[in-house]
């Protein structure tokens, strides 16, 4: 019995190694989907060039000039005709603004370096380091019109060390970014889910 | 070499399970401690009975009739009539006024059921439920003049389940109270830590 392949875009405006690591998932048949667009507002950003090396189709639009929402239209559009049913932010620093949101509602997935809701908004690492937390982690989400602050699907710890740097923490959260967005959209391609309120709840296999 | 011990008190509101823990852990010897006064504001607290049964001085001042600050006047010229260096708050269901916080600067502790700055205040379990959060946990902090928000000595993680309620995350979190409230009283009577700004350094032995 074929499953069906959810198609998946991957937007992203740095090195991709989040992106990176859905792609490998999705090769390795961990996940039912298929990327079938890399989007960035910037050209220079490592993770095309990954993205174009590893064969998906990718596209870029400069927001220079554009506002806010006539530039997420665009942004919208490429997706829609790229066939996306899933979108996975992957290290795309722009604050959707609601034209995207509400064009893939509950369609939308982020990665976010710290337990939500603690540490929301940029160098979430350095903020948990500055307020002295013992334990930070990662949190992949569905987004909505807030920043950081859609229902969760899933969350993992980290603890924080002594002597840790913004630099260090940040290395070790990586690695657990890299296991639960895989694992995320692995729930969310399968559709074995519902939403309830701020609760995601995973049905059990 | 005899270490000095602490004078330690605790104040409870109720079944003073987080007591019970420092106060075993004391007599276990891994703490360099002396409780030297259990008090509460309820004189039915469970707590304040096993207090008596272990043979620990024990005090209550009933609120009624009593503004704030007068109230937490008479709280700190009993603890200081008792000798405490050190306060443990320990299901304690005041929240103090700056009168009692001031008496002690940076010698109060909390255990708080959340990994601050996540879900302050009460039933703290229950928000994150609510907020659809993986991940909780508990944590120690030093008491300041805001609430659940001065500096971490040590934090604990804790998953939350599919099918937890409020009840059954509050019990898997109490586990890890009781772990670490002990290891940080143990921190802080052993006197191996600095404070700068919000973060708890604490010396590697």
């Amino acid at each position: 019995m074929s499953q069906h392949l959810k198609k998946v875009a991957i937007l992203l405006s740095g090195r991709g190694s989040n992106f990176v690591a859905l792609s490998d998932a999705i090769q390795e048949g961990k996940i039912p989907a298929r990327i079938v667009l890399v989007f960035s507002n910037r050209p220079d950003a490592q993770g095309l060039e990954k993205a174009r090396q590893r064969g998906y189709p990718t596209a870029c639009i400069p927001p220079e000039g554009r506002g806010r929402e006539p530039y997420d239209q665009l942004v919208a559009e490429a997706l829609q005709e790229a066939g996306a049913e899933v979108i996975c932010l992957a290290g795309y620093m722009r604050i959707l603004s609601p034209v995207l949101v509400r064009a893939f509602p509950e369609r939308i997935l982020n990665i976010h370096p710290s337990l939500l809701p603690a540490f929301t908004g940029l160098r979430a690492q350095r903020q948990a380091l500055e307020w002295g937390a013992r334990v930070s982690g990662c949190t992949v989400h569905f987004v909505d019109e807030e920043l950081d602050h859609g229902p969760i699907i899933l969350q993992h710890p980290v603890p924080i060390l002594e002597g840790d740097t913004e630099e260090s923490l940040s290395e070790r959260i990586l690695v657990h970014e890299h296991e639960i967005y895989p694992q995320a959209l692995r729930i969310v391609c399968q559709g074995k889910y519902r939403i309830q309120g701020r609760r995601v709840i995973v049905d059990q296999a």
